[in-house]
C-alpha cells in the first residue's frame, strides 16, 4: 500500500509547453492547418502527456494481463475457464491476435499471470505475478480482499516500473480472462451508477438468454457486496478481477511517469475508470484506442470523456485495439518528425491569400 | 478510346471462392467469431476482390495524380495555383504527408503530372502524362474536351498497367490540385443530383463567404455545361479535372485487373463515382479508407454504398487516408496469415459450450 500511495502522490496534470510546441509545429507543415484531424490531435497529446517535443515512440509495450474469475461458476461465459490458460500459452507462442497486431505495430507484448486458475508451465516470457488461482465468486461474496486488490494494482505498477528502465514510452493495455466482461460490467455499473442492464453485453458471445442471466448475476453481486463507488480500490476488490486491478496499476503508473496510456476496449476501460476514481488526474494521460461493440464501452468512454481513434466494430480485447492505435500513434509522431515545412519546401502558405482564414479545428478544445 | 472500351469489357463482379475461404479461415482462428469486426471484413474483401486466398499485400502503390484547374480564376481556393507545382516537388522530395504515411504503411507513392499549370522540372520519379497546362475554366465552358477526358482516363489505366507488371496488388488513390474540391463538388452534384449547396465544403480552408462563392461558381458551371449524368465521361469532361479523370482510369483498371482499390477522400471519391457511372460493376472492387470532413464525402460514400474504415476528421487528400488504410489492410492480411487456429493452439472452441451461439456479425451482409 505504501508503494501505491507514494505513486499516487506523483500523479498531477501534465505541465510544460511540449503540447503547444507540437501544435505550433503542426501548423508549419505543408498541409492546410488541421487537415490531418485527429492524427494531429494525437501527435499533440503524445507531446503534452510525455512533456517531450518532438514526441518519440521507441519502445511501445502492450501489457496483456491474465487472470480467472470465480464468477464463471454462475455460467456467465461462452467459453470454459481453461481457455484463459490456453490463451496465455497462445500469447507466449505469438499466435494470438494481439501478438500479430503488436508485431504489425512494432510493439512488444508483455504477458503477466495475475491469477490464472489452471497451472501454467514456466516460460521465460511469462511474468508470474499471481495473487491467487482466480478470484472468488462475486455472486457469493467479495471477489477478493482489499489487500489482494492493492497487491494486484501494485503488481501492475511494478510491471511499468521495470519496463520504464528499458525505455518504455507508450503503454498499451490488454487482458485475458474468461468471465471478465462480467467483472468489467459490474465495475462500470458500480462506478457510473448505471444499471447492469445498460452496461452488460454479450462478451465473447453468449446468447441473449445468456446475457440476461449475466445481468442477474451482476445485480446479485452488486447487491450482496455493495461496493463503495467513491473508492476505486473497493470496487475492484468487491466485483473486479486480478487482471483488471493489475491494469489499473499499469494505468496509474503511466500517469505517474507521464507515459501515454492507450486504453484498449471495454475491460481495459473499466480498469481506467477505476484508476481515475482512485486518482482523478490520471485521466489526462489516457488515450482511447477504439470503440468496442460491447455496449458498456460507450458509457466508459463517456465517463472518461475520451473519443476513440478507431471504430472497427471490434470486441476481442487482449490489447488488439491498443495495438492498432499504436500504429496510428507512430504515424502521428512521424508526421511531426518527417514532414517538410512550408518554409523548408518552398511551398506558399495560404496566409498569403486574402480568402483564407485559419479555421480552428474542433480538436483544439481537447484537454 | 479503344483502350478504354477494351478495358471496360474486362470488368465483371468478382467470382471465385477466395472470399468464402477467408471467412471460413477467420472462424478457425483463436478469437471469438467475428470479434475483430471490420478488420475481418477487410481481410475477406481483399480475398474476394483479388480472388486470392490467402490474400497478400506485397506491393501496395498510392497513385498521387496532380493537375491544375482553370476554375481557380474564379477565386475558389484558399491557396494560389502555384501550390500544385510546389506540392508535386514536395512529393518528389518525400516531404509531404502522403510520403510520410505511405512510408509508414510500407507503400510506394507514384506521382504523375496529368496537367499542372506551372512548368515542373524533370525528375526521375515524376511521370509526365500531361494532357494540358490545367483545365479550362468550367465557369465559362467545358473544363476539357471529351477526347481530353478519355486521354486522362487512359493515362490512369496506363499507370496501373505498368505497375501491374511489377507486382502491384493494392491500389491507393490520391491527388493534388488547387481548386479540385470545386471540380469534385461539381462532379458529385452532377452524378448524384444533389445540389451544390449539399456537396460543397471549405476545401483547403476558405471562409464561409468563400464557400458560398464556390457554390455559386459550381451552380454556374453546371447550368452552363449541362453534364449528362448518365455519362461519367461527359461529367468528367464538362466539370472535372485531369487528375480526377486520371484517377477514374486508375480505379477502372483496378477493377479490370481485380486489384483492390482504396478510395482516399472526397476527390478520389468523386473519381470513383464517375468510374462507377462509366462501369457500374467497378463498385465491387472499392474500399473506402476514411470519412473525410468535407461535407460532400458523406454523400459520395452513400452513393457508393461504402462504409469507411477510418474516421479521423481528415481532409487533406494526396492519398493520406488511403495510406492509413493500407496499414489496416496489412494488419487484416496478417491476421489471416499469422494467427493460430483453435486446433493448432490447442484452445477449446466455444462450440463445446451449450450457452454459446455464433452471432452473425453484421458485416457478413457486406457485398
Amino acid at each position: 500500500m505504501a508503494t501505491l500511495l507514494k505513486l499516487l502522490d506523483c500523479i498531477a496534470p501534465p505541465v510544460g509547453t511540449a503540447g503547444v510546441q507540437a501544435a505550433q509545429a503542426l501548423d508549419q507543415l505543408t498541409k492546410p492547418r488541421g487537415s490531418l484531424g485527429r492524427l494531429e490531435e494525437l501527435a499533440q497529446r503524445l507531446a503534452a502527456i510525455s512533456g517531450r517535443f518532438p514526441p518519440e515512440i521507441r519502445r511501445p509495450v502492450i501489457f496483456t494481463l491474465a487472470a480467472d474469475h470465480g464468477v464463471v461458476a454462475e455460467g456467465v461465459s461462452a467459453y470454459p475457464q481453461i481457455v484463459t490458460a490456453q490463451m496465455v500459452e497462445n500469447f507466449l507462442r505469438g499466435g494470438a491476435a494481439v501478438n500479430v497486431l503488436a508485431r504489425h505495430a512494432g510493439a512488444e507484448v508483455i504477458v503477466a499471470d495475475l491469477g490464472v486458475a489452471a497451472p501454467l508451465p514456466a516460460h521465460p516470457a511469462l511474468l508470474s505475478l499471481r495473487i491467487a488461482a482466480g478470484t472468488a465468486n462475486m455472486a457469493k461474496g467479495a471477489a477478493m480482499t482489499r489487500r489482494e486488490a492493492v497487491a494486484a494494482i501494485e503488481a501492475g505498477l511494478g510491471l511499468v516500473e521495470a519496463e520504464r528502465g528499458k525505455g518504455l514510452d507508450l503503454i498499451g493495455t490488454g487482458e485475458m480472462g474468461i468471465g471478465n466482461t462480467t467483472a468489467a460490467s459490474a465495475i462500470v455499473s458500480a462506478l457510473t451508477g448505471l444499471s447492469p442492464v445498460e452496461v452488460t453485453g454479450w462478451g465473447t458471445g453468449v446468447t441473449e438468454e445468456g446475457r440476461r442471466h449475466k445481468i442477474t448475476v451482476i445485480e446479485r453481486a452488486l447487491a450482496l457486496n455493495r461496493p463503495d463507488a467513491t473508492d476505486g480500490v473497493d470496487v475492484l476488490a468487491k466485483v473486479g478481477g486480478f487482471e483488471i486491478a493489475g491494469l489499473a496499476g499499469v494505468i496509474l503508473a503511466g500517469a505517474a511517469f507521464r507515459i501515454p496510456v492507450i486504453i484498449d476496449g471495454f475491460i481495459a476501460g473499466a480498469a481506467a475508470l477505476a484508476a481515475v476514481r482512485i486518482k482523478p488526474e490520471t485521466r489526462h494521460f489516457l488515450l482511447a484506442s477504439h470503440r468496442s461493440t460491447e455496449p458498456g464501452a460507450e458509457h466508459v468512454l463517456a465517463a472518461l470523456a475520451l473519443v476513440p481513434y478507431l471504430d472497427l466494430q471490434m470486441r476481442l480485447g487482449e490489447g488488439t485495439g491498443a495495438a492498432l492505435c499504436i500504429g496510428l500513434a507512430r504515424a502521428a509522431v512521424k508526421i511531426l518528425g518527417e514532414m517538410a515545412t512550408f518554409k523548408s519546401a518552398g511551398v506558399t502558405d495560404r496566409s498569403a491569400c486574402p480568402l483564407s482564414s485559419p479555421r480552428s479545428p474542433s480538436w483544439r478544445s481537447f484537454p
